[in-house]
């Protein structure tokens, strides 16, 4: 039924979005009920914060309110933490109240595939529309803005500081993926905003995403989705949100013919065709990852990568091994990985001992971890050649952690993205983590994602608009 | 010249990979230096440990020879932690006092590309083949025996404390890229060797993979290599070792044009052709993978999974979402992820509410988390429907780990492989560290990862000798 509409503009997001004032209905003092984890999550809203249960006076110290109805001011967001055969009633109440938005947290709706909860859903659709109120699920875990410091959600996202440059703007119709991707945050990555949209009833992906482009506190968008009940408000956003300058990273559930079946059976969406996919695809600043493993570096890449110019990637390593390896995923994802010119050529031999290789994939060789200096060297010579507009650094345990930094002030300097590509199987360090933050590299844990991260921001530049930062 | 040879037998490698006394020599009190660190990985050697240095009369309190030819033993395995200078004359010595194997840690050999280099490996060469003796290197970290308690390594090896039926046999030419993947052992891999060969001269990827086929302590090969100098001695190594039961994945460096280049550059070894690759293919026990990243897993696979049957897979999912991914990238490996037969699906059906989906990828839902007696009668069903040959779980955070070993023990008992794929993007947890040391519960953190195994795997039926474990 929302099918033609175009994405909801910022102003009609933001009291869902950015309230001034929070009432979670079903508070409660158990920390384990859906109520007692929701409150948790809410404890630290900056804003006004009202407690709904008409069963308590006080919980931690907060009065509680009977009803919306009786909260003595306006309130923006209503957080309905409440079981389904309650819901309607509480979101009549909040349509009645002027509330300017609700996040059913409740399943039990049209995800069940049973008619009753179709009708109940759509039920509550009608109450939101007649009263210009935003609702987001049911069936959802919620939403969080890390930078306006509201969490309304069941779920705990973990905390996530965000640093400038780096941070991405989650959506997710899924919450249980929402959840896993989000848990990026703590091996370093930042989020500025982990938002779900679970049955979509009114708000949906598209309208998250058009939220975000207005954000600018969000760098990049990372978006998960099943369902395509609206490819064109989704493609809309899509085109909104590059043209203000954000990129984004999206990964399509159910792309198999087995995968589109299993959607009928668990969202009843329409799961959409490859076509559909293709259409976003062609999108300046939209890259499609196949591996959701990649989307959260994707976004982080994108949210770190300046504009896009043209040019081939330059691989520089610490080993012979795994430069040839990065090669191999370069000529997979169709990225050109070309020789240096003759002046960085005999830069690089300069910096180097005549047994390494002064060549793309330079080799630096085991004399690097000896010789940090050259392999900086080696890096502004690689920079510096016009014909290259990326680097890449397979990263071995035993380079020095130290020279990061200063390889991620080359890369500003130069305007080009420099991408680590973690080589240890051991995931998850203090070097990892600095490098997540940092806003000048971007890190992979995998040689493929990284070249076809690149693939995708090369094939951006010059199709559609430029990326304004 | 070493083309025609077949991989030395095991009694031939008996002296450099299970030792009964080890001489270091250029051992140093230095802990930073070659000699120092290779010292402080050899110090557990539970074999007879000579250091040899004629500069000093006692390192750490043990006392140093002059040389070899001092030791009043014979001495199985000698390690040169010496510059390529003195190399040659102490490999001389070597031969004479009938040490049985050199590992040869200095650089400056083929690996420069110059006419010296290449003379001076050929004369170590010549040294070693006339007296019999075996040599590891030039040009390497050295190798690690952990069920002997040998770590005949400059580089540090990360502990690994083998669990019976996960342990992994690792040989990588590369030594940096062999450390990279040996890190593995940190988060929870289990290692039984790290085998290093560096240039090649003598002892090949292929005499180390002949070597493990006997090793009872190694329940599968990982294998990395660069050049196919001895393409034929390789597979006839990997049809040996799989004949002895012996599962391997391997991972080509240098399969691009690019790559291939590249490795004219770095170690001038003949980078073999993509039919030399599909040969080693085609053998039944052997999964080629594209990505360095799935090599450990791939192999921690192979050392867990049961003889192969023939049938489709089951996915099991606690979220519509991660479900469909599943069948999303079984789609993309070619796995087929059949319906349940009527039996599985009335016993899915019985042990989920309505709103589940008792079907394949069968989604459990969040209720998965409430009621974690659902998910194992999932799984007994699903593992017990002889339509399939194995059951995939994509895994959230928010399951339950105490789920995790007896769902091991329902695979266990069925005799299926279960594989647990790890759809948090935190990376490293006590669950994960949990899985990897489980005999029954693969790990993989990524979907397609997990889907090639499978697909590797089940085409090793039925093509070759069965696997005998």
């Amino acid at each position: 039924m929302t099918e033609h509409r175009a994405p909801y503009a910022p102003a009609a997001m933001e009291r869902l979005l950015r309230p001034a004032s929070v009432a979670l209905v079903g508070a409660s003092a158990n920390p384990r009920s859906l109520g007692g984890r929701t409150l948790a999550n809410l404890a630290k809203f900056p804003g006004r914060l009202f407690l709904v249960n008409p069963n308590q006076t006080h919980i931690d110290g907060r009065p509680c309110f009977a009803d919306v109805a009786s909260i003595p001011e306006l309130v923006d967001c209503a957080v309905l933490a409440i079981p389904a055969q309650k819901t309607e009633e509480v979101v009549r109440q909040c349509a009645q109240a002027r509330v300017g938005a609700v996040v059913v947290l409740a399943s039990g709706y049209a995800e069940t595939g049973t008619v009753e909860g179709l009708a109940a859903q759509t039920r509550l659709l009608q109450l939101a529309v007649a009263a210009d109120m935003r609702l987001v699920g049911p069936n959802c875990v919620g939403v969080a803005n890390m930078v306006h410091g509201l969490h309304a959600a069941f779920a705990e996202f973990p905390p996530s500081d965000p640093v400038p440059g780096c941070r991405i703007g989650l959506v997710s119709q899924s919450g249980a993926l929402g959840l896993g991707l989000a848990q990026a945050a703590e091996r370093g990555s930042s989020f500025s905003h982990v938002l779900t949209c679970g049955n979509s009833s009114d708000v949906d992906v598209a309208d998250l995403v058009a939220f975000l482009g207005h954000e600018p506190a969000c760098d990049a968008i990372a978006l998960a989705f099943e369902g395509l009940e609206s490819p064109g408000r989704l493609r809309q956003a899509l085109i909104q949100v590059t043209r203000l300058g954000k990129r984004v990273a999206l990964c399509k559930v159910g792309t198999s013919d087995a995968g589109r079946s299993a959607i009928r059976y668990h969202t009843a969406t329409n799961p959409g065709g490859a076509s559909q996919l293709d259409e976003l695809r062609a999108l300046p600043g939209v890259a499609v990852v196949e591996r959701i493993e990649a989307l959260i570096e994707t976004a982080a890449f994108q949210a770190k990568a300046p504009p896009v110019r043209a040019g081939g990637v330059a691989v520089l390593s610490g080993s012979g091994g795994t430069g040839i390896l990065a090669v191999d995923a370069a000529a997979r994802a169709g990225v050109p990985t070309p020789q240096p010119r003759a002046g960085t050529f005999l830069a690089l031999a300069a910096a180097l001992p005549e047994f390494a290789s002064p060549r793309n994939p330079c080799d630096a060789t085991a004399q690097a971890t000896r010789n940090p200096e050259s392999v900086l060297a080696c890096a502004e010579a690689l920079l510096g050649d016009p014909d290259y507009a990326a680097l890449v650094i397979p990263w071995g345990r035993s380079q020095t952690p130290a020279l990061l930094p200063k390889i991620g002030d080359l890369g500003r300097r130069h305007a080009k993205p420099v991408c680590i590509v973690w080589m240890s199987q051991l995931l998850e360090t203090d070097a990892t983590a600095c490098i997540e933050r940092h806003p000048s590299l971007a890190l992979f844990r995998s040689l493929d994602h990284c070249f076809q991260a690149l693939a995708a921001w090369r094939s951006s530049g010059g199709t559609g608009p430029a990326i304004s930062r």
